[in-house]
């Protein structure tokens, strides 16, 4: 089994990740690539970038280029529906024919849990872009959000920087008030986008759109909400609590044995806008307090990319003995905890490591 | 001045038109030609398109194609910051050094006010995009956005198509709930993108996105609030509340010259969408009720193009006494007026011609 090698590739709109294992569960490689959402490169170039991928995967690993993998993973952003799946899937076969024997194609979500969480849970990906799905212990889905900047994206690194230039934009135009100054947000935004006036915006939204770059400001939105700027702080309370919507969302499509279990609902948080935490926080746990139905859920960052999920989902297609260490892949850092409700009136309770008098903490102990 | 040519073109993101006039003020032709958006065409192609207008024009006219016009005035959606401005003229001396030997560029908000209105007023433009300009009578100006789809059109024919779209796709997400039935929406959704589910919906906003296509659901949405259908009726009524903002937005820039002529502040209306005004105006008037300063206005449309004004704006920078006749080229169809407040608490009374009980009419007399 040492010599049968394994690869999996998690894509994103911008960065991609791509993991090569052989056939005892040891990594061989693991390294990076460009963006493999292909509505947005679309499907020739994205074949052509993963292939590229993995020629260059297998020469860091040293194995020979003419390598065929036994199974190939891809988990993927924009890879949501089955029949975009199949047509990349296909369309690989044909142009690559020696690239992999066989393929397993799921959005980057599923690639996520995959490499946390054996029986299934939630992920919710809050990066460039954002969508949340669940998977049930029986394989059965939910899921919401996952439509891009147009039509979605709510609580992603693209909707704070669009709603921090909004927020500018409106307040100049008389359209609506805010109750904090959008002084130092608005330098922030002519710092990223080197303009001088609203006008310079247009061909960065239209002519000039990269919506990674449009993304980016949201780094320097968090920065100065650490350092107390009022409305940088409001714009990730919101995005706290449309990621906290997303929750809500699918609850009532989780499992009981998803919920039961110990901690609660585990909940794989991903993508670079989770490293704001502390200002998601706020609003996060606000919403999540309007849903009674909410009792318990762990949040757990992955300490590994999906590209190791997409090699075990892949991995275990052709291999269903292929050894897979969930536990290293993962680490706690905030559970919420919320006991059943009283004459109707909701009331927290200290989380079951009684580190907070809320229900909330903040910490690294390993979920389940 | 008979054999002197002066033209103007009013330039949207879908279409545009152009007019030619002699100096006495006779219109020799008027006809159509297409987007001319430099925002969305690039510059290059939007000074080719006009080019090809205004000789097609001229041919149309019975004129020599090597005419020069006198001057030639550009009304044109995003035409709204002096540095484009100055590019796509010098652009235009450039690459055609005999097409015109003036021009005066400027947003088509302008010439759409400069159509009806010697001394200024307000322009609301709701179409594909929307925008809102006050020209006062001394020169000043006050504007609200006009910033595109990605930071603005509110109130306009594409943002009623996708808070349609979003509507339905929150539901069915979860995400929110609306108190209408979606069924029809989406049906019509459906119909409009020849897509079976949302997924479908994707490549007309990320790789096929068309700006106007998607407008064009509009129109369809329009037809079922007439037919009844709830959301449909919600949905105008939302645009009809942020035309209504635009209002509200420039209010404290107005001249007292404007505001206190009979019928209050004119404000021309501009674009496809105000052609379902009886959706517009409950949710328009409603919002107007919530600005106690708001006292007196009167809707009116053109009957001719916006590149009428445009014509006019350019001819009278070259010949200050050129005839213009704003008169004929309007027609009031909506007036608001509201007395003033007494105790605290607004009432409405009936309007200067008692034709509604509420200070509403839909009429057709002359302002001014």
């Amino acid at each position: 089994m040492s010599d049968t090698i394994f690869g999996g590739i998690e894509g994103g709109a911008t960065h991609s990740k791509i993991a090569l294992y052989n056939g005892l569960g040891s990594k061989l490689v693991e390294c990076g690539g460009p963006g493999t959402n292909h509505y947005l490169t679309g499907m020739v170039e994205c074949q052509k970038r993963i292939y590229k991928m993995v020629q260059d995967a297998k020469q860091k690993a040293n194995l020979p280029e003419n390598t065929t993998l036994a199974a190939l993973g891809l988990s993927l952003s924009g890879c949501e529906d089955h029949e975009g799946n199949e047509r990349l899937r296909e369309g690989l076969h044909e142009a690559y024919p020696d690239l992999s024997r066989a393929y397993h194609v799921c959005s980057d979500t599923v690639g996520a849990v995959a490499s946390a969480l054996e029986h299934g849970g939630l992920v919710i990906i809050a990066g460039t872009g954002s969508n949340a799905l669940l998977l049930n212990p029986d394989g059965s889905e939910g899921r919401c959000g996952g439509w891009g900047y147009i039509l979605g994206d709510e609580g992603s690194g693209y909707w704070i920087s669009h709603k921090a230039i909004k927020t500018c934009f409106d307040k100049e135009d008389g359209l609506t008030d805010t109750p904090y100054s959008t002084d130092l947000v608005w330098q922030l935004i002519k710092d990223h986008f080197s303009i001088t006036d609203r006008f310079g915006l247009l061909q960065h939204c239209y002519t000039n759109f990269e919506k990674s770059f449009f993304a980016g400001l949201c780094k320097k939105l968090s920065l100065a909400a650490s350092q107390g700027d009022g409305l940088s702080k409001w714009l990730f309370q919101q995005a706290g609590r449309d990621l906290a919507r997303f929750v809500a969302s699918v609850w009532p499509k989780a499992q009981a044995k998803l919920l039961e279990q110990p901690g609660g609902l585990p909940v794989v948080c991903v993508g670079s806008v989770w490293l704001s935490w502390e200002h998601l926080q706020p609003g996060f746990v606000a919403e999540l307090a309007t849903h009674p139905e909410i009792r318990e859920l762990t949040l757990v960052q992955l300490k590994s990319s999906a590209a190791v999920g997409a090699t075990y989902l892949a991995a275990r297609l052709v291999h269903k003995d292929f050894p897979a260490d969930y536990a290293s892949n993962y680490e706690v850092f905030f559970t919420y905890h919320r006991e059943k409700q009283t004459n109707g009136v909701a009331k927290f309770n200290g989380d079951v490591n009684s580190k907070a008098a809320n229900g909330i903490t903040n910490g690294h102990s390993k979920t389940n």
